[in-house]
């Protein structure tokens, strides 16, 4: 059985106890074990500290780009083995585990494309410059310096290629070097991509660190130059972050958790390009990854006259999900990633059930296609409704990790839609399908400063819009609130986490000078 | 005596107990009380929700932005009135109150005219849009949405003026409804700037509100959609923020605390402008507001061959300070705020002289000029030096709120001087007095990600540059770690705190009417 390692101060480390398991969970075998036992997380951040910093700082961007691109290139040519690690660690379909790993190198081909655009100079100068004087002998411009600490990155079990690469994308380019700790139980996939980038040689020494295992007493030791990137339940996060270190240094923390997002149809929809869209969109967006998106669709907002005939529809293709263990051919949706997550769908089903009714799904444990009875953490399409949209509390709180969503009314106004949306508390992406503007400017006003993006489906956009759960490197990934308030992605949002923005004020040749915006 | 006032839900609110004393700082006679008693913070803030929200949030910029330009108008117009009080409460001279007061009716114009071309429309587009798939159907755009709840202000005793208004400057013009919490200490400026406001009718109801005396369970009544600015101390900035309501609702917290500010003079600055104009700054960025300012020189970094020369020059002009009551016209510095004030100093100099020498003043509290023997807040101008920059690990760490800074001596390369700046962990501002652009550039590298500004001294610079201490609404105030992690002001850098910023999607001529791009 494979013993998964830390790569850390430049070496691989093998821990020799405190073992936890990974699972095939298809099958439900143990594949593989990891522990960080034995990592000194202090000489880890001095690594990072004296060699990977130093190394990115004094790079300009086009050479950080440099990085990304054979970075992606790397994952990019070992796709094959990858999406077999991530079908047997993560109960991935080809198509699921294509998602995590082609999001992985185009995230990071991204930023290479754009962070060479950056140009040859190692800060970032942000938006314009302004007199701040009678005369140019007192001028203004900010300009983005890189952070002189480390990031440390703690990724959610979902996304093992995606959300290590596109968290290691912005924090590279933007010149800080990183600590990646996966989810322990699906390790495998994030483990190999770090084993793949470091045969390679392609970055400075100490610029990436892996940490497969538990974190130790690494987040005790953040100052107030490093930060803390993290994705996963809200409860996590609460607990990473109650630290007195963290709170007295200010030490940076992004926060990207639970998310109750909406997909909302707009009002005489008919049954033309973007009623399809919807319908297409909610389905992919409920069962992709097994239901396992942040970004998946949990509320599903209809006109109240609209709401039987979209419960037939998505009952209908929800019917043609065939659950199973991804090495059938047959199946196009796999398990849930661990028995804890199996655990929490069926009892999170049992909690919206108590406030809507179940209409499609069993809310247990199946047996899957293609796997032995009894064996693998198996939750079938699950569609619940609720005829009284404001009185379902649970259904706007509890977020249910799987294929799970809730078809809920409302009276067909922008704001009612807002106003539902709204008791979600904060959300990662709001979905809304129509046509008609004023509805849909009414719709943002109120719902926008609740959602970190969103995603407008139309006859406009029906052929060419990729489903609302894409978290894409050019548009924000984050919300607010109950989604965790960070900001991740969109260009260059991303990398401002990573960088102090410098107000840098003087004359203004200088000034430009410094700022990389002249050269004479 | 004078009972200080609350304007809440509308009303003004007079308490009938729990009352603290504000007191005239150079006669220590107490001439107003205030307290918050009775104030209903649940009605407080349903107040600013459900009418001053909506009335902003249906606003423009440009409609915001007339909110502001009347409200600086209010201010001006009242300037000498609000100078008095300032004398009387808080101690300064007609200078520092007017630096105090023409900040706040400053930085409201600022933000007046700079909004005003914001344009028509309640959202902010936010950098440029992208083409996220083959076609335009699929576009990117991000924009700026108002946050749908409640901006909270705690301010500092030090700007009772200026930090309301640089704080409601940015609040208001994003679309925020406001809660304003001056310290009580000093709240007779900001009570009677409110007063105004209120009596011109200028804003809508429930737009602004103001508490005078304590918070009372405000801060635990905020949600996902509200927000937190802070400036004071870090010990109370942890205190405030150590709730569970915000941490479960990832509320928003701005936090601008403790700083350490550097003053470097680079080597082989002969005595040219150069030179002159860092004695001139440092002299006054040590002295002005009595050295109450978060943005006050601490530390002064010379090239250890410059510093006798440095010492002497400092020492003669520091010699010209007459400290006292303002209300004598030959007194050019003022007392601290507060006995309490006065005790941190004392301390705070007894502190830093057990690793530094006392060169200039007493290290006590001192008799002012034209006040009663005995009695008033008084300091006077205070420098150490410590000839081992590195050993002197509390000058680094301990911000004496005070006119006193520590001279310190470097080996003269930008490396060695950056690192010493960097001990102080996070600051708002370094000011760096220099011609050599390779040494600045240098110095910026290492220094500049500690530091929210950097302000360039030079020849070119030296005829306009205003000081290091002025918080300009063009430039970011606000720095990494101990200063508080926080960004205000900086043009749309201090609205985004006030605001969600949304990545829309959809069809690229949709997106962009409704981001305002385009109206057809």
């Amino acid at each position: 059985m494979k013993t998964l390692r830390s790569y850390v101060c430049g070496k691989w480390h093998t821990a020799d106890s405190g073992f936890r398991p990974l699972v095939n969970p298809s099958t439900e075998e143990q594949i593989a074990q990891a522990s960080s036992h034995g990592v000194d997380f202090a000489a880890v951040l001095e690594h990072a500290r004296t060699q990977g910093g130093p190394a990115l700082r004094g790079m300009t961007f086009v050479e950080r780009a440099g990085l990304l691109k054979e970075t992606s290139r790397v994952l990019r040519e070992n796709r094959d083995e990858l999406l077999e690690l991530s079908r047997v660690n993560t109960g991935t379909t080809k198509p699921d585990g294509a998602f995590d790993l082609d999001g992985a190198s185009g995230t990071l081909a991204w930023y290479a494309g754009w962070g060479r655009r950056l140009g040859e100079h190692p800060f970032l100068a942000d938006g314009d410059g302004n007199q701040l004087a009678r005369s140019e002998g007192f001028w203004g411009q900010h300009v983005l310096v890189p952070r002189p600490g480390v990031a440390v990155h703690v990724n959610a079990f979902n996304f093992p290629a995606w959300g290590f690469a596109e968290k290691a994308a912005c924090s590279l380019l933007a010149g800080m070097p990183l600590v990646t700790k996966p989810a322990t139980a699906t390790a495998l996939v994030t483990e190999r991509c770090v084993e793949l980038i470091v045969a390679a040689g392609i970055l400075p020494q100490g610029a990436l660190q892996l940490v497969c295992g538990g974190t130790g007493d690494l987040l005790d030791r953040l100052g107030p130059t490093d930060v803390l990137a993290f994705t996963g339940s809200a409860d996590t996060a609460a607990r990473l972050r109650d630290r007195d270190n963290l709170r007295r240094s200010n030490t940076r923390v992004n926060v990207e958790a639970d998310s109750l997002n909406a997909a909302v149809l707009a009002p005489e929809s008919g049954d033309g390009a973007t009623f399809e869209l919807f319908l297409r969109d909610v389905t992919r967006e409920m069962t992709q990854k097994t239901g396992q998106k942040c970004t998946a669709v949990r509320r599903i907002l209809v006109p109240r006259d609209d709401i039987d005939r979209v419960q037939g529809a998505l009952v209908e293709r929800l019917g043609q999900v065939v659950t199973g263990d991804p090495a059938d051919p047959a199946v196009t949706m796999g398990p849930v990633a661990t028995a804890q997550q199996l655990d929490d769908a069926v009892a999170g089903i049992a909690e919206l059930a108590a406030a809507a009714r179940l209409v499609h799904g069993t809310g247990k444990r199946v047996d899957g296609a293609g796997a032995t009875g009894g064996k693998g953490f198996f939750v079938s399409p699950t569609l619940l409704r609720a005829d009284d949209a404001r009185a379902a509390g649970v259904v706007h709180r509890r977020e249910v990790f799987a294929p799970v969503a809730t078809l809920l009314p409302y009276d067909g106004t922008a704001a009612d839609a807002a106003s539902l949306v709204a008791l979600g508390e904060g959300m990662l992406v709001t979905s809304v399908y129509g046509d008609h503007e004023p509805w849909l400017l009414g719709f943002l006003a109120g719902a926008g400063g609740f959602t970190g993006r969103v995603y407008v489906g139309s006859e406009g956009s029906a052929g060419d819009a990729p489903g609302s759960g894409i978290a894409m490197p050019q548009s924000l990934h984050g919300g607010p609130g109950r989604a965790g308030g960070g900001e991740e992605l969109g260009g260059r949002v991303g990398l401002a986490f990573y960088m102090q923005r410098v107000a840098l004020q003087g004359e203004r040749g200088q000034v430009e000078r410094l700022a990389g915006l002249r050269d004479e």
